[in-house]
């Protein structure tokens, strides 16, 4: 695994972006941030861990929810700066309840993006205090 | 269009990245970076233009090769941090002849990432000197 994380270009912060998509339907699901620690364990584990920026650690994708990514594929681009993750995805994706974080659209002459999705849960009984 | 850039959270650079994505079958093509000015320019002629970082500059993809990106959707995703662009991709989008930039795959043990995709076009006679 080492060798091919040598391979990728990682930025001054020590991360790239990745992108996860559904491997079923091809919907893509989020675009976070990883960073090596990150990336072995999504190999390793079969989930998909990413790295929080706003957090500032490496974090297991569905620890609150129990809604984890199921690594199916794990792919590179030509520059080798950016990753792509095919998965099976429990549940829904985005902490606000859709499936995909992508649930918003523009729309020529609407005054905010346009919700386009329905939230595939509640987040308020997801994520219990 | 003005009022729903101003939503989008532009970083330091003023840069979001931006993943594209062949409408018909789903396939993730890029992954990029725009900035105002090419999302402007992407909503306005219909076509893809991103900020290339190497170039320092906004770019029609395909302005070399002429494989555009007809926009078919824009998105953005819940924290209005990313752009998702919904395309009919004309040949390829990778500068390596393929379809899809994202044309390596990781497999446990090998020593490089692998190959998995064949190339749609010859960037030799694309890419004419």
């Amino acid at each position: 695994m080492d060798a091919l994380l040598d391979k990728l270009k990682w930025d001054a912060n020590g991360l790239v972006p990745v992108i996860v998509q559904d491997v079923e339907n091809g919907q893509v699901l989020v675009m976070a941030y990883t960073n090596r620690e990150a990336l072995e364990k999504t190999i390793e584990t079969g989930k998909v861990w990413t790295y929080s920026r706003s957090r500032g650690r490496v974090a297991l994708k569905g620890e609150s929810s129990a809604h984890f990514q199921h690594v199916k594929e794990v792919r590179t681009d030509c520059d080798q700066d950016a990753v792509l993750i095919k998965v099976i995805q429990d549940g829904g994706a985005c902490h606000e309840g859709y499936r995909s974080c992508f649930f918003r659209k523009y729309e020529a002459g609407a005054s905010d993006w346009n919700v386009v999705e329905k939230p595939v849960f509640d987040p308020k009984s997801v994520y219990k205090k």
